[in-house]
């Protein structure tokens, strides 16, 4: 199948209808490794529930074991280190409901493991180094993400995951970023300029904050999809939690700047959240699991909870429009 | 896709035609454990030579490993206990001449190991268990085989295989078989009816044959595909190696039965073979790989020759067909 033949077939209302209902909504993570794609889409399956959401992750396509990459010449970031093909196959399996034999990369072992059945849900995340690299898994996507935090953040969360979760010392780490400089450029960091949202947490320099405070978020929208009425939503009461300015992306295309402010109070943004959640018209409470950092604190961080809130919006609009396509068009062919 | 969009899709002319030229002849060999598959799989793969030629095994999509089986009540006979889904999807990539993530079951551990690149071949070989179960396995097969061989037979070769290559006791061997009988009743033996063609290896009882002495076969022809001319080859002096009468199939339906004799002289075989390959008009030899026993002797078993030749007849046969009808269409096409 063709990218487009994907795109086309994607659009025709109530494809992949079967018994399992209409086709899943895809949603796309991408960014380099530390960038907090499982932080970010942790809260959003802890708020749809394993019912309705089942998230792939696809360093899972690694073609080469730990002890394997040792030999050669590229990194995991490299296309070549990766069942790029399969990926989009398994991609086209679930866009239209179908199961998967997943391959399984084990970050404890370096292994690759026994693949596992999955079964798409109503949702489908995909995050990882790549998802959004080649035009055929792109077509693939309703929403896709690309997570962009400024590069000293991103050593730092990658330090800390590495050395803890994956039991490797700081220098190895240190080495291991230098090593795989030159294709986080030339393959991670273009799909930025294909992401529909681009999130960036970052400390605010002109307020004196570090990479240790409460970071702010930034989010590109492009109009690539329908985001929510911000403007509606956002008055001048709520401008200290969020507001929106127009920008331009980093490749100069025109785009909405969303700043959402670590400091602001949590009345005003708990206003904005459950504006952005009336908007979609769903009969049940703001979900609890937004703003869950991965860490041991209970507290919620707001720019992290809208920033899930607002891919949560898109996630079931996507499929409220998906839904309303069909019926529609069930009237029309009558 | 449905089976019979995918029957239509590879009748195509020139269907699957990419860089790759046009898409894989498939051929399922099914039948029991212990059948033969191998022996007879490994001939044509070793005639072919593996540039052209891929096989699959079809055990490789057990859903359980050996332990977790010991806990099921079903056998790996069972559909259950196979992800028949995966196959389906992934006989479906093979037949169009996409790469697949073949998942590997490990006969020496009972392990699910990591998963296989494969790329199909100009031929790709299906045998296993159960390649011939649903209808949209069926529509991905150009020819398809049944390995039927009496159930005493079948035994020796199982218990022999299992106790030396498998680690299994004959007592093990045995307990199994009889589990597996209602399975192999149920699931493995309604394959024969939907076979282009059935092989019986077997002793000739009437000759005071015993199954240690060399087999004969009986190859029962449906008329689903096209088979070689043999009534032209086959004149009176070569009746004591091969003839063919009018037959019909367990099931009743009418079909070509021949009949391949072991006590045959090779100088007679080996011209009816001659004869079989010249109807194919290949420029190259006849492959010397035909007929070699899955055990240390040296001879070539002249009913397994015939009976690889005749597959090899097939697989040759169908690939120039699908040329032909690209050619053609394309001259009826301007």
């Amino acid at each position: 199948m063709h990218d487009k033949q994907m795109n086309v077939l994607r659009a025709e209302p109530g494809h992949g209808r079967g018994g399992g209902g209409q086709r899943p909504i895809m949603l796309a993570i991408a960014g380099d490794s530390g960038t907090g794609k499982t932080t970010l889409t942790k809260g959003l399956v802890d708020a749809l529930g394993p019912d309705r959401i089942t998230s792939v992750a696809a360093d899972d396509y690694h073609r080469y074991d730990r002890n394997e990459r040792k030999s050669l010449p590229f990194t995991p970031l490299h296309p070549k280190c990766n069942y790029i093909d399969i990926m989009e196959q398994h991609l086209q399996h679930l866009a239209f409901g179908q199961p998967i034999l997943k391959p399984v990369y084990n970050h404890d072992t370096g292994m690759l493991d026994r693949p596992e059945y999955v079964e798409p849900r109503e949702f489908v995340i995909i995050e990882g180094l790549l998802p959004l690299h080649t035009k055929m898994a792109r077509a693939c996507f309703d929403i896709s993400v690309y997570l962009d935090p400024p590069e000293e953040l991103r050593i730092a969360w990658k330090l800390s995951r590495d050395t803890k979760k994956r039991g490797y010392t700081e220098d190895e780490v240190r080495a291991d970023l230098k090593k795989r400089e030159p294709e986080s450029e030339r393959f991670i960091r273009p799909q930025r300029e294909r992401a529909d949202i681009v999130v960036r947490f970052a400390p605010i320099e002109e307020r004196g904050e570090t990479v240790n405070d409460p970071l702010s978020a930034k989010l590109i929208l492009r109009p690539t999809i329908d985001h929510p009425e911000l403007h509606q939503i956002l008055g001048d009461d709520t401008n200290e939690a969020m507001h929106m300015t127009l920008s331009r992306t980093e490749g100069g295309k025109p785009a909405d700047a969303v700043h959402i402010h670590s400091y602001a109070k949590p009345e005003i943004t708990t206003k904005v959240e459950q504006a952005i959640w009336d908007q979609l018209g769903v009969d049940a409470p703001l979900p609890e699991s937004l703003g869950r950092l991965d860490n041991d604190s209970d507290g919620r961080d707001e720019p992290l909870a809208l920033t899930q809130l607002l891919l949560l919006y898109h996630l079931i609009q996507a499929q409220e429009a998906l839904a309303g396509a069909g019926a529609g068009a069930g009237v029309d062919g009558d």
